[in-house]
C-alpha cells in the first residue's frame, strides 16, 4: 500500500444542506474517518479535495460556512490539500503533477457524490492511468429527478453510479474489506 | 447554433458484439443519423470520436473490424476524426485544442455508451467550460453487474446516469427537440 493515497473529495458541512434532498450512506463519514485513521497510522499518503464552488446559490463557495471540512475529515498539518471548482479533482488543480513527481500510482477514493465529483474524479483518475479503488460505503448520493421528472432515490443514483465505474474506471470495495488489508 | 459542434462518440460496429449483453435504445444510430443529416445541412460542425482499445479482448482494438464506424455514423470527407484509447474524448486527444482553435463553445453529445464514454467525455467537456446537451435518445447503455452482483438493466444504467449528467454537467433532451430547434 505504500504508494496508494486515500483521495478524499469534498467532505464539507455545505453537503448537508437541506436543499439538496435525500440522502444515502448516512455512515460514509464514519467510514471515511476511519480509513483516515488508518492511512495515518500507516503513515500512508492522503489527499484532500475540497470543492469551492464559484455558483451562485452554492453552499460550497468559498467564503461560506459550508466550505469548511466536516469533523470526520478534517485534514491534519502536513497533509496535502487541493481545491476544485469543477466536479473532476484533476482538472484546474495540481493534483495529476502531484501524484506523479510522488510516484503514486494507485488511489482508494472516497468521498461526496458518488455520482458527481466522485465519479468524475474516478474516471478521470483511470482515464490519466492510475489504478484506482472506490470504496462503495465511504461515498454517498443524493436522489435526482431525471430529465423527464422521473425521480431517482439516492440509492438507486449511488449502486447505479457504483455498477457503471466498477470494472471499467476502478474496483469497487468495502471499507472493511480495505481495512482488513492494510491492518 | 453556428458554434455548437455535433460530437459522436464511439458509433462503431464492435459494439454490437454479444459479449457486451442486452442494450436499450436500438434507435439511436438511426437518431444519430438524423441529427448527422440536420448538423450537414445546416453546415454546423462535426466531430466523430473512434474509440481505439489497447485491451487485449476489446472488439474495438485498432485492428479488428469492430473498430470501423457504423454505417449510420460513417464521416464524411473533411468532417474532423479524433481517437482515442480510453473513455473520454478528451484525455489524449487534441480535441480541446481543436474546439477552442474553432471557438466552438457548446457541443451536442451523442454516441455508444452512456454511462462509460458518453459520461466521461460530457463530464470532462463541462468541466472544461463548454455547454454541453446530451441527447438521451441519441445514445444507450448496455445491462451492467454491481460489484456485490446485483444486475441493472440497460435502461436503469442508461436512465439513472442521464439523472446524474442532468443539470450538472449538461442539459438532456431528445432528437426531435433539437431537429425542431435546428430546422
Amino acid at each position: 500500500m505504500r504508494k496508494t493515497a486515500l483521495l478524499v473529495i469534498d467532505v464539507q458541512k455545505g453537503l448537508d444542506d437541506p436543499s439538496l434532498g435525500a440522502r444515502n450512506n448516512p455512515e460514509a463519514e464514519s467510514k471515511i474517518a476511519s480509513l483516515l485513521s488508518a492511512w495515518r497510522e500507516h503513515e500512508l499518503p492522503i489527499v484532500h479535495v475540497r470543492h469551492c464552488s464559484v455558483e451562485q446559490r452554492s453552499p460550497l463557495r468559498p467564503e461560506l460556512p459550508g466550505n469548511a471540512f466536516k469533523e470526520e475529515a478534517q485534514p491534519l498539518p502536513g497533509e496535502a490539500q487541493f481545491s476544485k471548482s469543477v466536479n473532476s479533482a484533476f482538472i484546474g488543480t495540481g493534483l495529476e503533477r502531484y501524484l506523479r513527481e510522488r510516484n503514486i500510482v494507485s488511489l482508494v477514493i472516497v468521498g461526496l457524490t458518488t455520482d458527481h465529483c466522485v465519479s468524475a474524479s474516478t474516471r478521470s483518475a483511470a482515464d490519466l492511468g492510475f489504478e484506482v479503488t472506490l470504496v462503495a460505503d465511504a461515498t454517498a448520493a443524493f436522489e435526482r429527478k431525471g430529465h423527464d421528472g422521473t425521480r431517482y432515490s439516492a440509492d438507486a443514483i449511488h449502486n447505479v453510479n457504483l455498477a457503471s465505474l466498477n470494472g471499467e474506471f476502478c474496483t469497487v470495495r468495502t471499507t472493511e474489506d480495505l481495512l482488513a488489508e492494510i491492518t
